[in-house]
């Protein structure tokens, strides 16, 4: 354990916004708060290191402390109950060190001019990314300073991590609208396909928690077909085929991501063809391709949904479990940096733990970000059937830890208040 | 006020779901088990009145009735916060009884076979018209019986009562997701336009109620076109710049009715043309119609969302208010049968309240559904402003009380469940 070093400290959100990024970052406000007497300030940087860059910072300090000089819990509570990032984010790639030393000489000058000594960036896999080139080029430089990562994101993808903040929320989302949206569909005797389009674009966890209600009530949907194996359309026929052998209404989960044997994507046909600066194809359309296609096929009533937005941001309906682990992700990692670490993600573990109601614990623990940035975590081919138009029980059942128990917005009138920084 | 008539009753559902549909029915089945000195049974007709006709009928008193022989208050709190319709639906429409007595003969004899003396129907526009043809043949038939409507529909587009059981659990909703989908809007700076689709063929209610957020937290959509009032493409691409010259990020909620001022649908262009049995047209695209036109005009990233399926369906979302009203409405059927009416409508009426939040009290009521059904109740001119973009803060107003109060789900390891009849 070295030396915490006395400085201020900086906090950014970047990428897409979830449910649960905001009680990440109360996480870090409240422990950096708490921690005053070493972290001498709290910085945001708004729109995360692009915002830094122009020197767009707010003091978060004079925010979210109370008359006694520690956090206003009411304050951070409300932060962490507000949807997508307080902070604003975006999505910058940063060059590599060795192309563009100049770059980061440019941000190093800014951290000394603010004393800054601790920088938190609350994200994903291209976060990630950030804050290993940083950490990377900080330990060629003289200037010390502690670069933590704070994971985020409602795709589950990251690796090092048993699951991301951010998930469990999406996941109850998810569930619960297609367990309403089976419902809804029930009420009819006429025959009818419902393909619900899920995101995710290389992982297929989302779209598994579709089908919770499935393992929970016995009510979800027929199939869910994720990106991690080849879509088939005669297979898919065979199934919607199959389903009306059981009922009228058949109720179809299926990932943004998901394509074909040949590695084309079953929403190519009504794609822009766009790239995201990333380089990641922007995928729309999926069910509608589906829904044209069952509609030519059987001739029934189809209708395609896609959830959209509301995914990553319907923290109306957030996962208790997931705010609060959220929220401890954040606080750790700030303690982790006064101890010393930097160059590192939070992560969590899954402590088998045979006395609570899932057998579930988590221990949060410290990954080094260069061994998790730029890879993906997909669901293991064992958690997906034979057929590949459905997930296991045991896929379920991990999943469902995560989504337990449910959080009471801050009412105003009959609509959410949020928090605006 | 007549007597009684001794004898079973028979409770439908018709027409699309809603998340309060239920709780109309919870009020009747709870008042029907309280007059079970009068009311000898509580029948369920399955699929509406088609499945009346097949003779689908489930005996409600077993499910709803405790050793006391009292309504089972939690089982009823459970239907009541169940989505959808727990009897199912039908789109059936009745013929005129002058056209084909015999179809009406068979109601009849189906009637007496089991014993039915009372009639309630749950339902919008088109299941009011059920009512209407029924009690007009029953006046011309000896056979006594007591046929009440019960109103219900998200659209908010009935005459005679001042909203509708359902409308503000779908407020509530679009509201809060609304609210959410600005939020996440708001996290980049580059220039972008989110166009998001709410229901409403004919009427714009729904899409005024996007607006709430505005009145409530100052935080919502930049505009509003609601179906009452012609869409002009150029007026709208204005609205757009004018929008960019305050923020980076345009939010806009269009209702899936916009039309043109000749008449034409904004989304007609992507529609299949197909009508439904009642001769409307199906509606589909209006915001992705709008997303193509403005990729176009300005080049910017540009998002459609349809909020879809879930408007009707959120019961986790539901307004209190809503849930309660909607079984007083149920409840209220019954007793007015039981008094002797027939052929009418559970009605409310706004009452002047100023001892109350909003100033806000209902008195049900009952309105003789000839003149109700068939035509269709739309946002007054006057309260949508006179450029066409948006609604009054009056309007908002008149809405806001319809969606106060949370209801609680029943939770089960972290998803709603459901009452499944």
């Amino acid at each position: 354990m070295k030396e915490p070093i006395i400085g201020a400290a900086v906090v950014g959100q970047s990428g897409g916004p979830t449910a649960a990024i905001n009680a990440s970052l109360a996480g870090v406000i409240g422990e950096c708060i708490r921690q005053s007497g070493t972290i001498t300030k709290v910085y945001g940087m708004r729109n995360g290191i692009e915002g830094f860059l122009a020197e767009r910072l707010v003091e978060l300090n004079p925010l979210f402390t109370n008359e006694h000089g520690l956090p206003d819990e009411e304050k951070l509570e409300q932060l962490r109950l507000t949807p997508a990032s307080a902070l604003g984010s975006c999505r910058r790639k940063l060059p590599k060190p060795a192309d563009d030393p100049a770059f980061f000489e440019n941000l190093v000058s800014l951290f000394k001019k603010y004393d800054i000594r601790y920088f938190f960036y609350i994200g994903g896999n291209d976060s990630m990314d950030t804050v290993a080139k940083l950490s990377a080029y900080l330990e060629t430089s003289d200037y010390e300073m502690r670069v933590m990562g704070v994971p985020k994101t409602i795709d589950n993808d990251l690796m090092g991590t048993d699951h991301t903040p951010g998930f469990g929320s999406a996941a109850k989302y998810i569930a619960t609208e297609m367990q309403e949206i089976v419902r809804d569909c029930s009420v009819y005797t006429v025959k009818a396909v419902t393909i619900v389009e899920i995101m995710g674009r290389d992982a297929g966890w989302l779209t598994a928690s579709a089908a919770l209600p499935n393992l929970v009530n016995g009510c979800g949907p027929d199939y869910v077909y994720l990106p991690e194996v080849p879509f088939d359309m005669d297979a898919f026929f065979g199934d919607v085929e199959r389903a009306f052998e059981k009922h009228p209404n058949v109720v179809i989960a299926v990932s943004e991501g998901a394509r074909f044997a040949d590695g084309h994507y079953v929403g190519e046909g009504t794609q822009s063809g766009a790239v995201d600066v990333f380089g990641h194809k922007y995928l729309e359309g999926t069910a509608k391709t589906l829904e044209n296609a069952v509609k030519e096929k059987f001739g029934c009533k189809v209708r395609s949904i896609e959830l959209n937005l509301p995914q990553r941001c319907a923290s109306h309906l957030a996962s208790a479990t997931d705010i609060s682990e959220s929220d401890l992700c954040g606080e750790d990692a700030v303690g982790a940096a006064l101890s010393g670490v930097t160059g590192s993600m939070i992560a969590m573990e899954r402590v088998d733990s045979p006395e609570s109601k899932f057998g579930y614990r988590i221990r949060y623990t410290t990954k080094d970000v260069s061994t998790i940035a730029n890879a993906v975590r997909t669901v293991p081919r064992e958690w997906i059937v034979p057929e590949n138009n459905n997930v296991t029980d045991e896929c379920l059942r991990w999943i469902l830890p995560l989504i337990q128990g449910e959080t009471k917005p801050f009412w105003k009138d009959g609509l959410p208040e949020h928090f605006v920084i």
